[in-house]
């Protein structure tokens, strides 16, 4: 006898893809399906599977040996169906609606979105509009509010860290300052652990505006300390002191200007400033794919699974966050539109300082 | 000028090696001579250089360059000074007193112990002695109480993990069970967390006596869905239902009379069972060498800062730990003697068992 | 329109899994399928799946992704179909009947066979049955006739060697003698290649009878030299000098008496005659699991390739393999029943005794 | 006693450094000093060492342990000494005058140069100079000529690999197309072999001029199979049809307008000819620096053992080479002033075609 459904379920993974999401969708899947009976529909490349109603049934094949897989099954977009503000005074239905239309005809009971602080964001509004939602903080960032760690960011710092071991035995071999540019708009996680992990000996984050000559004094007595070279970690959005005084509009004019991206930047300002031979390696894609590592896996799973807890208790409008060791589910409105960064008086700040780390300024 | 020093501090690391300790070296190191302006006196293989004074002063080329090395720099034993418990009755100096004599001699302010369980034991038997200790969590196990993580852990999980991936490979060729042992004498930390990472279809941990018909209902219920192959994992110290009820001595008999490794066992029984193929991998050494993974590394470079901290403020009498993402000094006495088991209530036990793990009973 | 098949070829893979055998299936049906428009049906679980007839047709959906995956897709087995010498004498259709008989039901032009000696031998034998054979050499012994290399090998060198690297931190921390057991119970080409490549100090391989006074006499002078550690490698095969000398039966005879395996009894014997700890890890079914290193999967790909365009030549009876840089096919009855065995005046063999590597004689 | 020493012997690695060159000059030392009873001194930083006579003899504590380690332990560089082709006719003593009064001065009877295509030239000019000089083939782009392989190249293959593993689930996950680019400016070894591990769907290389419309046509053909994303491998010296019929000069110059690298004016022509979203990664220096994998440990091994060999008899103005599988000593004037590049017909890009790779054309 086929057992009745209890609930139906919907999944997507949305924003750039992160190590984990497979283990997290197998986590939600597995507990909703066998455990509570639900049933589980997955929607194809994020907001826009929604909008789309382009979706297929998860059955068990579907998520059996994915843990171990980098990417998403569900494949992934940047879509923001709430990047217009008045999204609904046109003509024709828009992305909302066509969202809500979609729930409904699906039958929905809920939805769980995996992703960072853009679909966390987007999460918020659609639970405003009625719709039950669970969000999972996903990104390789580390930059969620709310939650101690996200899934993704462990693989990152160990790519990061792995690359950052390989650039010094050319950096020795050579007399070289090596700079690895990591990633991190807006918020240094990654650049900070990375740097520590990797024994780098500046590392820039965008929360602690930098000094050149800070830097070049730093390179000049590693040198004098018979130091013959050094590994500069640099976060995408790290910056000058004197960017950090330019308003929000100022400062995108002057990156737009400036020649390839900020590791070559501050590449040129080292040379220029101690002529130290320097070259630079820019990271990119490779930190946000490939298999998970352990701790991400296992990490995911537990949200995962947490999540599907939260839809059986009806426990909606929230996001899984991992507190003081503790899995909670904290108010999706809570975790819209912010960003976490790195207070200047974290302790890995201090520890990166206690090790000889200079960190720019 | 010669900087005056501050004050002389003894350093070494004891018990098994585990990943991470030549960065928590040079975490205290660095921040000690570089920040304060101590003199770190490195013994040498663990409680045995303090007996026999055997030691070299710590100097920036010996810890330049080991934050990503295994092992550690100054060696290790087992030794334990205060094995016997009436271990000054005896007739000539005993391993406390040439403790005491060597930490006189070298003009020693305070010494720092890099170890587990049986380390923190002994320094906290050393405080109480009149010595200013500070003990640091080392260990594969996580098996430190008053600290949420332990050094090593991550990079033993990593190891575990990808031996666990290695076997599915093999398992699914040939419709095989394939059991592998993982390390974990009195807590299951690391099977558990492998398990969960490599997605064992079945998990066995000291903290859970396994009852062999429910494995074996577990594998067969496999069997039927479809599977054709199983992922065991096992810890060291795994119990069967039977043995959990032995008394210590009968239990330590017991083991003694069994042929090959509990993994083995394990193996057969599975096999006698259910009449599925299986076979045993036991990791062993391979959980506790090489270089540490970037979490391990940027792990002991906190609590080797956090010690260098401590020592500078005289808050002796403590060991570092992680609670809550603070670090802060426990009292040794609070560490000594206790293990840190896996509460079968602990979050990633149900995790586990919502993906459908099988954890033995 | 439909084009009209060209050939329908027949393929399994057989004997111990190997890193590798998923990039030949590729390499074989994306030339004979792509290139050529045959129709390759995939046989289960090596020679069995031929004499129950189970197989599947293989579409491309099922080797696309499959090159970086370990393993094999078509499952494997120890089948021996002539293991039997008088397989024909008894009553009903004995297996080689019943593979005949697949054979023409499926109306297979031809049969392609992944394996290692016996896959080989096999494959000779029903080329002599008339079949039109080809066949891939695939062991991660590297203990194949005719080819300079199988694939499968450097992955289980890169991970014996990575295993040894990890040893070596335990080694040099605790002051001990680590013994690895690796595979190859004929043919030492594993433990001599890992051996060089992870610096081991003693390297023992079935060729190369050892004595265990010329090895203790190694590991002394290592201490005079001031080693504290060493690192030995051991064959499954390996066998000391009195050993040698037994013959086939008396030898099979003693090593059923032996307690654990070879690697335990080297351990044993070199504490015994030196007094040094000495400590064993059994490498395993680690060696032959998980992803293809790159090389595994250029080779596997080429041997697939070329395998395919001898089914298009129609150039039967021959295993495909690397010589001198060219690939070439051999006549299967050259490779049956036959072991390629370490020379030992091979380049390898005075390598490992110039860097100073003791071989055990 | 003392032995009396039976040669002086120098040493030097010059051009990028490459993983391998630490456990070639072990495989060099071991071999001279403990066989042959050699004394050998490592001049620093390439020939700039040999220029300025900066030299340390070489004993056993620094050669051990540097098997498995990145970079080389006497450093690198990029020094041309014969960069003139005047060099003598100037004022003041030139570069090869002060490189053969090092060479008297030392006393020295022979010297080993470790490096490239570069090294090899400037080793083949000393030796016409009277110098007794043995090179030893390193570079991870493999474009050594008389020789079947150079150390580096498997390590560097291995990174691209791993790279191109990760790209594959960000580009599934985001339907795209993502472009990598690897080394190789004048020979296409490294991205035809990487392409072909790795599953590359298009992969350029120097040797075969690429037509866009090609691509377009080979990525679109995959869109209609149903595959939405592929991976683009491109050499660094890469070029198009065009571009191919430029003479040098003309190419330089095209070259130097360019925006970005070869890698980024790919992603722009798929885009506009396709109109599919394509992203890029160059690797860079990832691709030289790191711990050796496992057989370029055992090559760059055999490579120094044998120059040892070659040494003691005498053998000199001779580079160490593997040509089928045996090593031999190929004259150095040979090697000097050339390229080996990718043939056309050679069976790795008969290979790459076999399993449905576009090359460009």
């Amino acid at each position: 006898m086929q057992k009745s459904v209890t609930k139906i379920c919907g999944i997507l993974t949305s924003g750039g893809d992160a190590p984990g999401l497979n283990a997290a969708i197998r986590g939600v899947c597995r507990t909703a399906i066998d455990i509570y009976g639900m049933k589980v529909i997955g929607f194809e490349h994020g907001y826009r599977g929604l909008i789309e109603n382009k979706s297929r049934v998860l059955n068990p094949s579907e998520f059996s040996g994915i843990l171990a897989q980098g990417g998403t099954i569900l494949g992934t977009s940047r879509e923001k169906p709430f990047k217009d503000k008045n999204w609904c005074e046109g003509t024709g239905p828009c992305a909302v609606e066509m969202i809500i239309d979609t729930y409904k005809k699906n039958k929905l009971d809920c939805l769980v979105t995996l992703g960072g602080n853009g679909t966390n964001t987007t999460a918020s509004l659609l639970a405003k509009e009625g719709l039950n939602v669970i969000g999972l903080p996903k990104t390789i960032d580390n930059d969620i509010v709310e939650t101690d760690i996200t899934f993704g960011f462990h693989t990152a710092l160990t790519v990061a860290t792995d690359a950052i071991d390989r650039l010094h035995s050319t950096a020795s071999s050579h007399n070289r300052v090596m700079v690895i540019e990591v990633m991190g708009h807006k918020a240094g996680w990654l650049s900070l652990y990375s740097g520590v992990a990797g024994g780098g000996d500046v590392v820039l984050l965008p929360e602690i505006p930098y000094d050149i000559e800070s830097i070049a004094r730093h390179l000049e007595n590693r040198g004098r300390a018979g130091k013959t070279f050094s590994i500069v970690v640099v976060a995408e959005g790290a910056r000058s002191v004197e960017e950090s005084r330019l308003d929000k509009k100022a400062f995108k004019k002057a990156r737009e200007q400036m020649s390839g991206s900020i590791g070559y930047r501050v590449a040129r300002e080292i040379q220029d400033a101690t002529g130290l031979e320097s070259r630079v390696t820019v990271l990119g894609y490779l930190q946000r794919g490939g298999t998970p590592v352990a701790f991400d896996r296992v990490l995911a799973s537990q949200f995962g699974t947490a999540a599907a807890n939260m839809l059986a208790e009806g426990n909606y409008g929230k996001m899984v966050a991992l507190q003081d060791n503790r899995l909670v589910g904290v108010p999706l409105e809570n975790v819209a539109n912010r960003i976490k960064s790195v207070p200047v008086d974290h302790r890995m700040i201090e520890t990166a300082r206690d090790v000889g780390t200079c960190l720019g300024d």
